[in-house]
């Protein structure tokens, strides 16, 4: 099962990375970018006998991959096994 | 305008990020996880004049956002100005 956890920082924090992009952007003559933020991207390939593969994400997230305090995380299951029973 | 661009590595290279995650993932007893691979998502607001924003957003990617020696990237447009002509 495949499944993708996107990792952004909060609209309040300052993101220095994606000004640099975007002064980059105007230096490279490319215009008509107002602002740019960069996030992470963490795509996983999960055992299809997982049970609750939104919970074990979301742990994930909150315990390794995302800081709570200034980061916020969306969790995507892309193919979910065929016959899973409802849990 | 809204739009994305997801950088992630290419297939055949290596992601020691991924496998670092893995790992971290193993030790805090998070079973199931058989790969992680990391990328970035680069967030961006558009003018809403620009003429074609796929065609900013493919340049600005092989020219500044990835190396497409060892990535590929995805662009997306998350939401359209009203009322824009075909072009």
């Amino acid at each position: 099962m495949k499944a993708k956890v996107t990792v952004t920082l909060k609209r309040e924090v300052l993101d220095p990375q994606g000004e640099a992009i975007r002064h980059g952007l105007q230096a490279l003559g490319l215009q008509g970018v107002r602002s740019v933020r960069v996030g992470k991207v963490i795509e996983l390939e999960l055992d299809d006998h997982v049970g609750d593969p939104k919970a074990l994400l979301a742990t994930a997230a909150d315990k390794l991959l995302a800081n709570l305090v200034m980061e916020d995380f969306v969790v995507e299951l892309l193919d979910a096994p065929k016959g899973t029973p409802a849990p």
